[in-house]
């Protein structure tokens, strides 16, 4: 090997050695920046929802204002206006009502007990508390009683 | 140089080569892995709140049942527990009400107009809607009227 070709040779190595640090501290700052970017993306996510819930506080708050005045239609109007705008919001976040029509379903679904009944064994016959997906994720499952 | 420097050389050379294309591939999956998480945890920052929604809606349901059953005395304890539900989640995701007392501050209040008053010029002497913060940032801010 001639020394033209060593000194090549050593100009390569030192410029693959200095992509290699480039490329670790690239790495490293990337790291950092996702941290970052994730908790970001959390508190704009979580603040996007807050900032849906403001406008169902504020009707709240005039339901009991009407309530205070002995207003009894209204304070009934600004409930089911407070009921319409909440599920509204869970609906378009992708909150869906499980369904609790006929057979016990384990995945979506908690007995809480079994009764005898006139309806199929197995089958849900009363609802409890009502279950929640969002997607393909159970947020609550709906918790039931089943026919024995 | 002898023989076998220059295959030392070429074999320090094929290892530094080798660590570079495996920082290259570890970076590749790492960004991957991290745009992966920041979506999860968007969902998953999503769906605690959510969840801790359904038992106001619960409450609002059952507020609705007593409203359509006429009685006004239960209906009217609902309305103060859902909002009192929903006010203390606010309050444990961080969510604090703007002050509206005294001096008119544009970083955290809204003039939606200004009126000839009592109170000293440039003070708040109304709130048409509430205002909130979470931490330093302003969710919302309060609409007021000013001392003109």
């Amino acid at each position: 090997m001639s020394d033209e070709q060593v000194e090549q040779q050593e100009d390569a190595a030192a410029e693959v050695d200095d992509r290699l640090l480039r490329l670790a501290a690239d790495f490293e700052n990337y790291k950092k920046r996702a941290a970052r970017e994730r908790d970001e993306y959390v508190t704009f996510a979580n603040e996007r929802l807050i900032k849906e819930l403001l406008p169902v506080l504020d009707d709240l708050e005039r339901a009991l204002q009407a309530a205070a005045e002995h207003e009894e239609a209204k304070l009934e109007e600004g409930v089911e206006l407070v009921h319409r705008s909440l599920a509204s919001l869970l609906e378009r976040n992708g909150v869906e009502e499980i369904d609790t029509e006929g057979t016990f379903d384990p995945h979506v679904h908690e007995a809480l007990l079994s009764q005898p009944s006139e309806a199929e064994q197995g089958s849900v016959i009363d609802v409890v508390q009502k279950g929640y997906t969002i997607g393909d994720r159970v947020v609550r499952p709906a918790r039931v009683i089943v026919s024995e």
